[in-house]
């Protein structure tokens, strides 16, 4: 069965949170479909860089299977936006996995996805997310983090190690070696061998 | 000084290839400027993947200081192209750096930008593109390889290796162990060591 993934975009996304995942799961044509998706369909800018065509918008009918949502400085930008966290609470109830990479967290948690939940985000960020997002079981230690059916990933190119993981849970592991392969991609495949843990916030 | 990065883009390029390294430069607002730069201005389908809007058409008068190549399977349909040819000719002789990603450095020998160079490649594709390029002095194992001020990387991947050693010729060493940390990324600092280099293609 084909997945389709919703590549999430806004404002001033991460570009690698989004596009380092999505190099992975591209290699599969027949396994994923990868649809981007925005408040309003049209050019997203991502965070000093171009920008990315949304295919969609949340206004529409369509569900998908796998959510991807990156961070970066532009998650203020959705972070109190009623119709996207309802779009992200709505969508989390359906699909199969449910990921984020960096503060890409900040943003599950607000739609209230990870409540009661494990979950991690970028270390650099961690106490800004943690202090504003209660009710998550926060993980200051981890590459990234299972919790059912949802994938959480540090900071910016754990979203590749992540992507990987999701790969092998669903493929098996010879498509997630295929890919790193592929991508000549140094994996980690350890979401405990986190080289980016800090035990206090960087002040 | 700030420096104009040219993001080349065309219909299929590789996805990471392109980011990855954009990823690493924008960390750096204030000493680089990002332009997508296409054969005409407009949205750019990537292989597998959404569309990234090119700013600037190879039409338009702008000069860059530094290009940035991406491969991927849509070199195909640019590898031929005699106005998208003659540009990367043009803009390599202008600017202050010339770099290529995986099969990128395809596009840049068949400008004639790599005579009596050395360069590298994706690994998996090393034969199909040193076959097809001769004059060039291809490196089968290299990460990245520089030669003048020309850098061409490995594979997909490699390109965020090689953009952080630009990082560091340009800016100094801090500035690419900066970059490093805020994407959590592993840093190989090494252009000799290629864990993907392989002595016969694979059939």
């Amino acid at each position: 069965m084909k997945r389709t993934i919703a590549a999430v975009v806004f404002p001033e996304f991460e570009m690698l949170d989004l596009y380092g995942p999505l190099e992975m799961f591209s290699y599969f044509r027949e396994d994923f479909e990868i649809r981007t998706v925005a408040l309003q369909a049209g050019p997203v800018l991502a965070s000093g860089g171009p920008a990315t065509v949304a295919q969609d918008g949340m206004d529409g009918e369509r569900d998908y299977d796998i959510l991807l949502v990156p961070g970066g400085v532009g998650t203020r930008h959705v972070d109190g936006e009623p119709a996207f966290l309802s779009w992200l609470a709505d969508q989390s109830k359906k699909a199969a996995y449910v990921t984020s990479v960096c503060t890409g967290s900040l943003l599950l948690a607000k739609a209230g996805v990870l409540d009661g939940r494990k979950a991690t985000t970028n270390k650099l960020a961690f106490d800004w997310v943690a202090d504003q997002c209660g009710g998550v079981d926060w993980q200051r230690q981890a590459r990234w983090v299972v919790d059912g059916n949802i994938y959480t990933s540090s900071g910016v190119s754990a979203g590749m190690d992540m992507a990987l993981a999701i790969l092998a849970d669903h493929l098996g592991e010879a498509a997630a070696a295929n890919a790193a392969r592929w991508a000549e991609y140094t994996r980690n495949k350890d979401p405990d061998n986190d080289p980016f843990a800090i035990e206090k916030p960087v002040t």
